[in-house]
């Protein structure tokens, strides 16, 4: 599907890091669903780079929803939304489009595309047009919200600093809600935050891993083989380039364990069959079972980084070495969780509308 | 997708556990491939079960290529193979249909399908179905073999035991080819065997990780954002039930390193671009890099453990005490590997169509 | 999509002319909805050749369902439907095997498929494989009656005699259910069974033009632009070799009227909106309106004639004369009937599925 | 698809009558094709209204190529192309958004979007978002017309006026290049032009027949069942709204003839094999055989007419009489030929991709 993911409900994305403006398609969203312009201009503000752990670009993100809205609501056509990009400096990237950038996209990307790929700033490679995934996500989050499906993602790990696991849901998810850091334990945020400085300072960086949940999912939906909860979900995870691993539930953990603790015993509450634990994050055989969903997502250290690297120059294939300048990013961790709920919730969207028809969102 | 999975080669599977035979339709697959059946059958034969490991369920595979095939090569219609079910005993199951058994999809199946869905032996969410993509992956592991792509999947880590990881590549998957119990370190196979078999003993069942490698893939493969190798392969690799985790490269460690730890140096080797270190897993920006693809994969202990456990009774509601009586495994991580790698093989011929052209495998 | 189609209901057919069975996997349908096996045999009798108007092989349709269906029902995992080949005799193709048949698809699928394909009774393109898409169709059309969607057929003109076209719905649909010979006037089938016996003698063929109608199909079904209930209906008719037109509504007809003369003009009907006239055939903007859905379909003379003919040696490349001897169709007209009505089901089931959601046909 | 089109090469489309943009991203097209911005231009300039035959609406067509090309060639990544609306008066809607326009999308888009769908001037089933097909199909041609393969679209029959249908091809597509009439018969051109203001004059609306021909694409492309040529450009086809019919070769007509008269004998032109008559319209079995694509579309009277129509009255169901005000085209067979030539190719670049690589169209 290339830039286009979702069956029933649909994102397509264009743009590059220095072009004019990001394009977001959303299509097949209910008709009806009240846009929030507030909220979604709130979730570009958490994406937005900002203080000390953030590139040091400034973006104003005055996006323009050009059509599939009427009166503020969705009208059930295509919703496209223009991001410009602002503070572009190409100048930053002219000197090294020549070279490579190690674990960047610019050697894989040449080997596809034959050298007529937008290098400048990452081009269509770039966390910019994941700007595009925050504001179509926005309008999904507020739908699913509506529904009593709700989304949140933290830091759980970054830079040796832990935050610590979802506990309560989903009151964890509501404390998320608009925060700048996305932790659940505050002190965490003030450590990950002297630990990304310090490696900026360094001319390093940093990853982490996320850990997303989702509360109030019906049970039913996703299907064997190949149209899974999880399979959706890490196709779309995988999308955002840094990250390099998924798992739902325990996930890797899980594998250590034997049968009798891993399983899932059934329980009673309120009337309503529930697992008593939740070791399979909310998915058994690939469809929902009602619990919430819960995985995790690793995300590698930025690859931009000011020490110097060994590279290959695109041009004449010479080994030469690379020293980046521009303004990067130290971690995206903060400024991805975000992007992952927004993605999640467009996915989400995708799957109940499969499953229960296109109204099933409106209101 | 469903059932379905690819996109120009693209592979459905249709059977239940207990029914007369699993059947798997593959479609797309370049005319002129020649099909060996000697490896078929031997791809067959690694998956099913043997020895202490496994369930006692004894199935011969006495599969049949309806379609598709004419005088030992693909036609380019697509490819029918039938599988019949032998040695099925629904009485087994009969006793516990109405108890859910936990982590299985019994729960969540029934939330999906109201009741209507077959529960015999796991129905359509049981493993047989994976024999299903055995057979057809054998076809497409040929063709790619012919190209100079191999594919090797080993028992990195099980019930506490580890595995020595890929080292000399590709020779160590040429090791693993045939390999009844699939480990580089033959010590490891005797440790992980009594580890899976003292698990039965106590009616307790383990899982582990699988790690795999694709060597001589060509660079310039998969999309931006939406149709990464990564995002194809895990949605690929989480339709097997026993899936929780994919990662890529160093995955989740790679989320705890620095960037000038995790970054993938260029250097030349024989007059190409090759990168120093492989952190990336051989994949940058969604797009294969020309090094090795390296995943691993966390299976969870299989859920029929025959310890008492707490279940829900699917027709009244009510919670009760279930004790599996039929024959499972204790692990499945061994039979798994052969379904690992015809599942990537089929997805890699997909991607592998889409990129060079629907004759790109064709001898 | 190649040999599969749909988004949500999706069928996919294996097999060829001469293989040892033609294989339909239909996925995605409701669970729960009664598989009426009389109504299944019924409609492969309809299909089935018998008398002067068809080729003299015979076929028993011997069909099994494999998978997806529990004491009746569906389970709402897919179907698998093997339907034998009987009465081959290859050895009348043998001959003829290297010379491609004027408007057959030899010399087309040659070129795509480089010798590989299977010719035999012209192996994958040959019309027996529409006996799958009439199987699972039946399953489909029996859904479809218990919600009130009804969908007929008819021989509207065939070798210069008209049968009267649609007026009384859905009455006559009703009455061609179970027709032999589908038309709505009983003197048109003496006729066209005439001319049709008179083409055979002559070593020649006659093709004809089909109507459909489908009531009670409800408004606001299909997408604009690329979902259209046109577009989709179009793509799989089209999929049926003998088929080189569509239209809806007034068609090429209404491409010569005035706009004043073609519109719908609305009016109430039991206190329901409808309108006046249909010349739109129950599609605007892609979208069904509430009105019997109405297409009519050419379908060309059958290509197998027992007349010499100009061909081409696909071995040599040399200009030879062909003369077939084979059982050949002096007419597909009346066997195609059954074949669109089980098709249109499928497709239908589709976009109600898309629309109102996976459970929408579940009784 | 919903409002996107396509496997490889996808075309998405947003946008609705009196929005401030279209937007169409084209996605999957070969790198380092050249955007010929001259032709693109001269492609809108063809479908933009003008004269007496057209609307009064007049429209710049300012378009932006935001995304996609470097230094005037495709970069790989997606083409978003931004079209501005002008001229919007949206005040002769008003009064009649409560209104359905008989045999216009209204009635059928308010059955599906419920009521939440925007009117204004048709909203996103309007025309004008063909303008979006046009721009992205400008590129889409020329990449064609690189690889020799051209394509023509000309207005066969026109309120009682016929031109004459192709006969020398590929010259016949040469004269129909950026024709601003597109006939083969300049006296033809006259004769319409003066039938469609005689129908405009009284209030009224005419329809048409358009011909299209590929000419130079390879044999071999497409697929059986269900990607066949024919399928895959009906479904295309049909998306427009006026399109009414599709047929193929001698379409309707060929189901009146007999085998001998409809076949395709084989010979050979210049050492390459040919068929001596291209009665099936170069498909067979859905496949390419090498000679020209055509392929007739039937186009309904536009439905906007100034006479009294009885109407409902969408919020309140009452019938009302309608008087159409606005401005409106009294036929569209004119401006819609670039549009089926725009389309077409799209849709053929998407089957080469598919056949022979994403890079096939690469320079």
């Amino acid at each position: 599907m290339k830039n286009s993911i979702g069956t029933s409900v649909i994102l397509t994305l264009a743009g590059e890091s220095h072009g004019s403006e990001i394009c977001a398609v959303l299509d097949g969203l209910a008709p009806g669903i009240p846009v929030d312009e507030a909220f979604l201009a709130a979730q570009l503000a958490r994406r937005r780079p900002a203080g000390v752990t953030d590139t040091a670009r400034r973006e104003a993100d005055a996006y323009r929803i050009v059509s599939g809205v009427r009166e503020g609501h969705t009208t059930g056509a295509p919703l496209c939304i223009l991001i410009p990009n602002a503070d572009v400096r190409s100048a930053d990237y002219e000197a090294l489009q020549e070279l490579a950038r190690p674990s960047h996209a610019d050697w894989a990307a040449s080997a596809k595309y034959g050298g007529f790929e937008d290098r400048s700033g990452g081009g269509h490679f770039s966390g910019r047009i994941t700007v595009g995934i925050v504001a179509a996500g926005a309008i999904a989050l507020s739908a699913l919200k509506a529904k009593g499906i709700a989304i949140g993602t933290h830091i759980l790990r970054c830079a040796g600093v832990e935050d610590r696991p979802f506990a309560a849901l989903p009151a964890d998810i509501e404390t998320l809600a608009g925060a700048a850091f996305p932790v659940l334990d505050e002190a965490a945020a003030t450590e990950m935050t002297q630990a990304i400085a310090a490696a900026r300072a360094e001319g390093d960086s940093v990853g982490g891993v996320l850990q997303t949940a989702v509360c109030g999912f019906p049970a039913g939906v996703g299907e064997p083989w190949f149209g899974s909860v999880e399979g959706i979900l890490s196709n779309a995870l995988f999308s955002l380039g840094g990250v390099k691993g998924v798992e739902f539930g325990d996930g890797f953990a899980i594998a250590g364990m034997k049968g009798s603790e891993a399983n899932d015993a059934f329980g009673l509450k309120d009337g309503r069959v529930v697992t008593l634990s939740n070791h399979s994050g909310g998915v058994n055989g690939g469809i929902s079972n009602g619990m919430p969903i819960l995985f995790n997502t690793a995300v590698k250290p930025t690859p931009s980084i000011s020490k110097p690297q060994q590279s290959v120059n695109l041009r004449t294939g010479e080994i030469q070495t690379l020293e980046i300048k521009g303004r990067h990013d130290p971690a995206i961790v903060r400024r991805i969780c975000p992007v992952v709920d927004a993605l999640v919730a467009i996915v989400l969207c995708d799957l109940l509308a499969l499953r229960f028809g296109t109204d099933y969102l409106k209101p």
